[in-house]
């Protein structure tokens, strides 16, 4: 029987990433993957659905330049070809990953796992052995049991990846993150998008003004809000609206978008402690069962691809490393790749209320800021949002909604895991031009003084 | 008289941040302009530049993103309705800066300032009086006495961004920020552009891999370095190459990108230290007059406009604040705004080796990056070098080449001025996908243990 020090399960970025930084430590490691290399983030997830809202993107700013001297005729979004820079990107990404492993001198194997218990996995005739296992098996789109779900244009958004030809109109259940992305995506190529949410709001994480802002510049995604659904059809979305009443959305193509469930399939023999969200774990990956850690999506905690390589990276040091680590959710940033792009860190106006905090806050509009103004013009609308301790004046939360969001954010992840003041912060130079600058304007607008 | 707590010369980013940050605090404030309101910065600099740049960018990516799905026949670039965007963006950020001087209570006076002594000064017939001075008067672009300068197709950065048609070849004379990033607007638009540079290498700031780097990918900007310009002449530029021999690079526009120097004509009763740079300052920029300070190029010091403002902050607090505080230029970040992109902060490799350091250091490939490989293939080139004391492992310099370098680097800043060491960074949790994990991944390409 083949001996490991660490067996893992699933080789998304947990797993992959886990793999790499024991195996760089001189461990003998063995990676299970049932499907590709890079799990759903590279395959299904955070890749391909950026390289195809950046053709969005690319295709709206062909036509809508005209006011800043350029023009183009013609201009078309060809489908097929947009798909095919994905899958370019995709396999190039998943052979960097395999490049690492083997760098790293990981064993990868391929195929359905089984955990027989807590030191050995079957997959297919053969058992292997490890003193430790990590289980990263991620999570697979929840279909809910809606009347219709299972009719041939209904899709996840693993499908909704390799379709062949766009709809003519897409309704979108479920307005998270999935569901805005694939709507900024579809409305920016023509398609009639519209999105159907139970709640009162879209994107959840995201503050309320925020969230309206987003809504208001996607246009010209519908949006039907506290609407629950009730069947779906051959030709549309059946639903009852926030006022009781009976509506119908036609949609030639349905995209189910309303969460995530934890791919526990492997684990029924452990015994683990599970909850709705996924495998139990405490605040270094542990599960109830010793030598047993559980990272990434399958626990629920944090569904970003960079919560689970950073939980991976917590385990692995608390198994091999000096530097004993716990896994810190205060300052993990999200980022929406929609058009506009949003992005935050750490906590939101309404989440330190609750908390009981005393807080002070100021938010402000990006068109005073140089960048944007050059690049989009007066009329065009983003907020930056910055929460803060009252007493300590310590910065709790950064928020962004315009262009550039997704890369400003890890520097507010920086401030925030730092613990830096608005003092601090203050006297930190920011680049001008840019639109990073309003951060810093917003601490001013909180607190005049030098 | 009118008398004033502070009298301010120069109403660009330093002068106006002085004006904004010192009448927000009560204090009666004069700032007085002989031009318009933003200096060099809103009018002549950083924001109209960003605004050409930014349509070249617009136009580059509709000709270029066949290959992701997006084609457009007759792509054409106006430079009339680009001027006149450039225009309109350079007139709301100034009727923005009128309005933070209202805001604050500013007394705003235009026309020539002459400094009569410490708290005098003279516009037109009128003296003002005041208990502090800060000069802000800035910088001009230099014009070497090459025989030819004067010559009418010969201009600066000044005259370049009024012109009323493109020319057809445009040879350039010095390959610092500002050659460069005019190079990359007019070579986008379809222009012949050479840069003609005097020393061996372009961006004297930037790391000697990271500029080699940025002239291949500027392709088909034609460089000639090492190269002496001896004559301007009605059809192009004469210089002696590196190796000594007599050329001539054909052009119809000839830009003079050589430095600046700073405007000291107002302040010659004030009998002022100065050196080649400028006026002398401390490091809470106090000259050797007491109760007058200088802010901004006109020291010399850091020629960017977000040193000005922070210098002017440094004053402001020091005069009135609680908070008593020192410039420091350790961590003031740079950006060439080029196609393509670069930033940096802190010491690159050469400098932090001269100061006589023990450093570690890694370069990775932005091709491995996820979301650069989505967006620009695997063919595309950027890069981020990290440079850390050997023995503390704090981090002293970040550099960048490749998109959104200039929104990535202000979270360099922080890190640098924070004093985080690599383990700290590697402890912070950056977005996925964005260009700006690079800088962790570098810090695992320094030191692979967690």
């Amino acid at each position: 029987m083949d001996v490991f020090d660490l067996i893992i399960i699933g080789a998304g970025p947990g797993g992959y990433i886990a793999a790499e930084r024991a195996g760089s430590l001189g461990k003998n490691v063995l990676l299970i993957e049932r499907d590709q290399m890079g799990g759903v983030c590279t395959n299904l997830g955070c890749i391909p659905t950026k390289s195809l809202l950046n053709a969005a993107k690319l295709y709206r700013s062909a036509q809508e330049s005209e006011k800043m001297g350029v023009t183009a005729t013609s201009v078309d979004f060809n489908l097929t070809t947009a798909m095919k820079w994905k899958q370019e990107t995709v396999e190039t990404l998943r052979s960097g990953i395999t490049f690492l492993m083997k760098n790293a001198k990981v064993t990868v194997v391929f195929g359905e796992a089984v955990c027989l218990d807590a030191n050995h996995v079957q997959v297919g005739k053969t058992v292997y052995e490890g003193t430790d296992l990590i289980i990263a098996t991620g999570s697979s789109p929840a279909v809910p049991p809606i009347p219709g779900h299972d009719l041939p244009h209904v899709v996840t958004s693993n499908e909704i990846l390799s379709i062949e030809k766009l709809p003519t109109s897409l309704a979108i259940i479920g307005g998270g993150v999935i569901g805005v992305e694939f709507a900024s995506f579809f409305a920016s190529v023509g398609v009639k998008v519209s999105i159907i949410e139970m709640m009162d709001e879209i994107l959840p994480m995201m503050d309320g003004e925020f969230a309206k802002l987003m809504r208001r510049e996607m246009k010209p995604v519908e949006f039907r809000l506290g609407c629950k659904v009730t069947e779906i059809t051959r030709d549309g979305v059946k639903y009852t609206d926030a006022k009781g009443a009976v509506q119908n959305q036609a949609a030639d193509m349905v995209l189910l978008s309303v969460g995530r469930k934890p791919n526990l399939e492997a684990l029924q023999a452990l015994n683990l402690d599970t909850n709705r969200l996924g495998v139990v774990v405490d605040d270094q990956l542990r599960t109830n069962i010793p030598h047993v850690y559980a990272i990434g999506d399958v626990n629920g905690k944090s569904l970003l691809a960079h919560s689970a390589s950073r939980m991976a990276e917590v385990v692995v040091a608390n198994l091999y490393g000096e530097n004993k680590q716990k896994m810190r959710y205060q300052a993990i940033p999200w980022a929406v790749y929609g058009i506009p792009e949003a992005a935050g860190c750490g906590l939101t106006e309404s989440e330190a209320k609750k908390s009981g905090r005393e807080i002070v806050t100021a938010t402000t509009q990006m068109r005073a800021n140089g960048r944007f103004l050059a690049e989009h013009g007066k009329r065009a609308a983003g907020l930056c949002k910055v929460v803060a301790d009252a007493k300590t004046k310590a910065i709790l939360g950064v928020h962004l909604l315009g262009p550039y969001s997704s890369e400003i954010i890890y520097g507010a992840a920086a401030i925030i895991e730092a613990e830096l003041r608005i003092k601090d912060v203050k006297e930190i130079v920011f680049p001008h031009p840019s639109v990073s600058e309003i951060i810093r304007d917003t601490l001013f607008a909180i607190e005049g003084t030098l």
